[in-house]
């Protein structure tokens, strides 16, 4: 299968996203952005045994480091970010030295953080290997850690000097895990292609499969939106804010559960059918699109609603440190039909207290 | 004495310097970065019974919060980082609010970085009430904690909103402070001013008996060379390189004797010694020149030579991972002639380790 590529449009700090079967072992792709010595790979202890190999095979000729750290998203602090730090000083890697994520979301946040504080800034490399990196974390250089008071509190915007997704790492994950990625591109549907979410209904159950030719598709279209929005709001100041749809809810159920419990996707997926039942309630989506949306992520294997555990004082708690809180004021994106999303500070506080109660619409 | 004033031109990152006597107490300076609830002061325990209270009155209408960190470079770490993030994410500060640095340079590099980072970036005022800090580090946008391995190794370039330096500030400081500060701002003439480095020649005795008049002068002349120099390369990819005059063995300096127990002008001083008989050595600066360097920092009470406890080889491990390094090979800031720097890797290895031994010239 051929390899698509698109660019992310910033001015001098463009970069290509490279999609698809075998780049793992494509050492042109990765030869530009690496220096004999000052190449530092960065995964997880569930993904080296898988790839780690082969990418160290890939780039052998530059002697590349590697640190491999603990996996999982409550290990997405301060203490593994500083593993990275004291490897590469303790391995005199300087300021031209170039770090490779290899992995999931969590892997591009701390690999992507590191670069951008690491003697003040460094380059780095997205390879994303799993669904959701591949749909949305590895592009567009949002890093971050979590605060044990809020998710991705502490973090900067890095851009990456490529994003290279080797589709063929996608035959390797759980279903959980795969599910998960399909929230994210589900949600690229909901806030800003209706065709693209009618193509997701029509096609989730071979995506399910893990057709590869339909996948591609959905990664490079969920990239495609992605570059978009970034390349016209790269820091988020307006529309970017929009591919928050459902991530307000969704990090509050990731803090009030404890990091890990959900995955980020998981608790993306309930917090979006959240952010659709409190539309509904307003009247700025139909009862039968709600349906829809509820429909395409429960066959997508996504859980519809919050974890029961949760309160609707827990929930406020949570989100009134989100990082699009404005003036005190809780603001969230909210769909407006299907293809569209606005951030709003005008929702109804009785219908969202309704929705957190999980009262039925 | 009024108030004078120069900007940092950075196109939409441009910011003042207010640089005079009573700024503190001026709310209209401090109007224009604050809103009700959202302004946190930083500040240390050497420097709040100080000054807090003066600041916190002239923009109470604000209601500032405040935070107060352990005095000390010791301190510039991960965990008094923390503190910070901690602070503001119990009190729910968003994304839209505004941190002020009152304190030295170990504050402004704390507040600085935990500005560039909390919810990936949020604005920020220096208020220097050091010398140090008044003459070079609250200017330019660099900010950054320290590694066990590395001074300044994690961190970011983050421009303030504003500089507001009020130097009646100076008074409280107490001797080996103001020397301190007085050794960056004789960088300065070495680096780039021959004239202002005769200034500071005949005006020395007078600067350390705190004359206002010209102390204001030489605040000034710092700010305006480090503005022009950040101006013309932000990130440091050339000429901000000099202005790290003395700056790679005064590091070494740091580390090698523990963060905190030699003040950083101090070790700039005596590292700025070690570059000058290195030039010297290699026919870069006269004897002459060189002896004037001695005596200007040896009067303003400055250390002219390395501590004794720190070897050759203590030297070269920690500068191997200075910040300048590049494909693994060190470089050095080195004067030419008083009034000029440059950038170099093609220094005397031997002439190098004659210094380091402190061999007399």
């Amino acid at each position: 299968m051929a390899m698509k590529s698109l660019t992310v449009n910033l001015g001098t700090r463009s970069y290509p996203i490279h999609i698809g079967s075998r780049l793992l072992d494509q050492r042109d792709l990765f030869e530009p952005y690496c220096r004999t010595g000052a190449v530092c790979i960065v995964t997880d202890d569930k993904v080296a045994p898988l790839y780690l190999e082969r990418l160290q095979r890939t780039i052998a000729a530059f002697k590349p480091h590697s640190v491999i750290l603990p996996n999982g998203e409550q290990n997405k602090h301060w203490q593994t970010l500083d593993r990275i730090f004291t490897f590469l000083l303790k391995n005199e890697l300087g300021r031209d030295s170039t770090l490779i994520a290899l992995g999931g979301g969590v892997i591009g946040d701390l690999t992507g953080f590191a670069a951008a504080c690491y003697q003040r800034g460094i380059h780095y490399l997205q390879i994303p290997t799993t669904l959701l990196a591949q749909v949305d974390s590895s592009v567009g250089g949002k890093t971050a850690i979590n605060h044990r008071y809020g998710k991705n509190m502490i973090g900067a915007f890095h851009q990456p000097q490529a994003v290279i997704a080797d589709t063929d790492t996608l035959a390797s994950l759980d279903t959980r895990d795969f599910s998960a990625g399909l929230a994210e591109s589900i949600k690229y549907g909901i806030m800003a292609d209706a065709d693209f979410f009618l193509w997701l209904e029509t096609n989730i159950q071979a995506l399910l499969a893990r057709d590869s030719e339909l996948l591609n598709y959905a990664i490079y279209r969920s990239c495609e939106i992605k570059a978009e929005v970034v390349a016209a709001d790269e820091r988020e100041t307006g529309q970017r804010e929009l591919l928050n749809l459902g991530h307000t809810f969704g990090h509050a159920i990731e803090i009030g559960l404890g990091y890990g419990e959900w995955l980020h996707g998981e608790a993306v997926a309930a917090g979006m059918m959240l952010a659709a039942a409190l539309s509904t309630r307003m009247g700025w989506l139909t009862s039968a699109e709600y349906r829809r949306i509820s429909r395409l992520l429960e066959r997508a294997g996504l859980p519809i609603k919050a974890p029961d555990s949760l309160t609707h004082e827990d929930f406020m708690q949570h989100m009134q440190r989100d990082k699009k809180v404005r003036e005190g004021r809780l603001r969230l994106v909210l769909p407006r039909g299907i293809g569209k999303a606005v951030m709003s500070a005008e929702f109804d506080p009785a219908a969202l207290a309704d929705t957190l109660a999980g009262k039925p619409l």
